[in-house]
């Protein structure tokens, strides 16, 4: 209507977490709420020495417009090191380099998506993604999650729906359970979705941020027709330099160059070439073995802390990897009670009903182990368990 | 429907430009095509000093997420800047740091387009910005523009009807017409937008490549209650950081925060960062009068080719400022058929009728002489007047 914003706009909030962060600023805070990788282990030194190297040798190519899909030296490794860890194989130009993989959540969803089109969520989802579809007015139907990932029986309903659409899963160290799919579960669902046609996104950030156990196969190696992979260096090298990707096959990817164009024609060039400098010079293996020693010694210091001071009928997931533990709280203790309460006490969480679009969710809360320290966990942890006490205690 | 894409992107192409300037990529070949900047003027000594600066001062925090609206001082320096050059009283937080003025123009068309709204064109228009439009399935109307900018009583016609939602405007040195709009032309158009209750993007990115005549104030200086103000430092500057910025009202800003969450987070910080300590440690006016010195020049070189050595049939604009000049051959010559030509001589520049939504402009096109030196406008000049020469033969 004349003077008013589009009706895309009438049913999405800002961002609860970016809501949150900014309590979270304040320094006596202790913050279990964001996302955000430990800042103590970015490789600042090696990153100043890349910039230093492609403006010294490459300046006035590298401030200039650039292709599309993205520096292609940059394509071309990103393909190298999947074929050398997961064995796919994918051509350079299935690769297009996005700000972050939100950008990737955006794109697909505007590619793909008409009003009222169903999205198939896992419950809980991701909160970013939860967001970028709403914005394409879809319909949201959800499946249950459990320890080895999705419930076959439910996706298999809900792909099978006239509307369904599209699948998004985080299949790896999901945000924010924590939870990852067998390889039996990943198999079955590529089937599902290949028998339905349903697109699928992949969304898998953390896949490199493993501590314990095995990898597992990517979904996209069971098919890729319909696939769109996401990935991002925001988790194992910096977040600030908004370099994601979207694997996707030619007809796929087609439609992601246009919507691209229109979005902001490229992503930031300096860099693409500054990383693309950074993963020449560096370990990047090493330097990921840096990172997930540090996360899985704060994981398991935030489990016993969990195991040690909070109350046996509190549940909560084992991830092999990530950043983030899901907690469950006894039935009818509100986590929106326990954040308040915690508020009090200078430590803060991300409560878990927003994770959820059915409202459910209610007595959930999502842990962040990475963006700290162990002296933080220890503190953080002990304010957290007398918090939680308080909020038992005025329930009962 | 299952398996299929979304509606919108059933007429929607890639982008015209981008694909024909991976044919201008021959070296051999003379481009008046893309809209690029010089890269001989790029800063980058300086651009290189900046990123050390700030990596090896402040490397943990530059490499973390950062705020959705974009770093705080320089919002803050884009801010006193409009004070200084334009008088316009901007708050901070009124501006929104974005991946260069593309993604302005896709996120001002997400919040506000449904299906069937009418967006205002001027015609010619840039080619960026009708497909940044085309994604939210608008009907376009255009209105003409002539020597002093848009016709005011299209435009009262235009935003007069009922579903009339927004008018796109590049009121400086139009891509691709070269056109400027006088001061009375602003302020009457601001007025017939204020009446109609139309929402207005001012897209601006070439305000600062003013090389003669005297600044006009920002249509928005007339009102900014639904005005959206894009800029960008990629002329100025550097095009490959990618940074540009919206200017809007609070409400309007409001809706922005939620798009601009669900496409990316926020804007590369590590740019942001860069390109802040640049315009700390750096003259940009005087950076800027060196680039519009050589623009000067190299214009006034095109100019007086056109005028040597094309028919005087062959009609131009003058521009002030900016990147290109709009040329009009005889009624009846094609500039598709010139380009063909042209490619053969191996000089290459864009036709125009991709820039009228309504297939005319046929016997259009646009020269770039920003991207180039005084030497390639002189012998690509002459290859193309030859080219002409031929076309014109064969059609008589």
């Amino acid at each position: 209507m004349k003077g008013q914003f589009a009706g895309r706009m009438a049913n999405v909030q800002k961002s609860f977490i970016r809501e949150l962060l900014k309590v979270a600023q304040d320094p006596a805070i202790i913050s279990f709420a964001g996302g955000l990788p430990n800042p103590g282990y970015f490789p600042v030194q090696p990153l100043r020495r890349a910039a230093d190297k492609v403006l010294a040798q490459d300046g006035a190519n590298v401030l200039q417009y650039a292709p599309t899909l993205g520096y292609l030296p940059l394509r071309e490794y990103i393909a190298q090191r999947y074929a050398q860890k997961t064995g796919l194989q994918i051509h350079p130009d299935e690769i297009l380099i996005t700000n972050g993989s939100q950008q990737g959540l955006d794109l697909v969803a505007k590619i793909l998506l008409d009003p009222g089109d169903e999205v198939i969520l896992e419950a809980p989802s991701y909160l970013g993604g939860i967001q970028a579809f709403s914005l394409y007015q879809p319909q949201f139907r959800t499946v249950a999650l459990h320890e080895d990932g999705v419930d076959l029986a439910q996706l298999s309903e809900a792909a099978a729906r006239d509307r369904a659409k599209l699948f998004y899963a985080l299949p790896n160290f999901q945000n924010p359970s924590g939870i990852t799919y067998s390889a039996a579960k990943r198999e079955a669902a590529a089937r599902i979705l290949h028998e339905n046609q349903v697109f699928f996104i992949e969304d898998d950030p953390y896949r490199e941020l493993r501590f314990m156990g095995d990898d597992q196969p990517p979904i996209s190696s069971f098919g890729r027709e319909r696939g769109f992979l996401l990935g991002s260096f925001s988790k194992i090298v910096a977040p600030a330099l908004r370099m994601g990707w979207i694997v996707a096959t030619p007809p796929n990817m087609d439609k992601l160059i246009i919507a691209k164009q229109a979005a902001d024609l490229h992503s930031n060039y300096v860099s693409q070439r500054i990383l693309h400098q950074f993963l020449l010079d560096n370990d990047l293996d090493a330097h990921i073995g840096t990172i997930t020693a540090v996360y899985r010694r704060q994981r398991e210091l935030m489990v016993s802390m969990l195991e040690e001071c909070f109350p046996p009928e509190v549940s909560f997931t084992l991830p092999e990897g990530g950043m983030f533990l899901w907690v469950r709280l006894p039935e009818g203790v509100s986590s929106m009670d326990l954040f308040n309460e915690g508020v009090k006490a200078n430590v803060v969480f991300v409560p878990g009903h927003p994770f959820y679009v059915d409202g459910s969710g209610q007595n959930t809360l999502r842990l962040n182990f990475s963006n700290t320290d162990e002296a933080h966990i220890e503190t953080g942890m002990t304010r957290l368990a007398q918090a939680l006490q308080n909020v038992m205690r005025q329930a009962s």
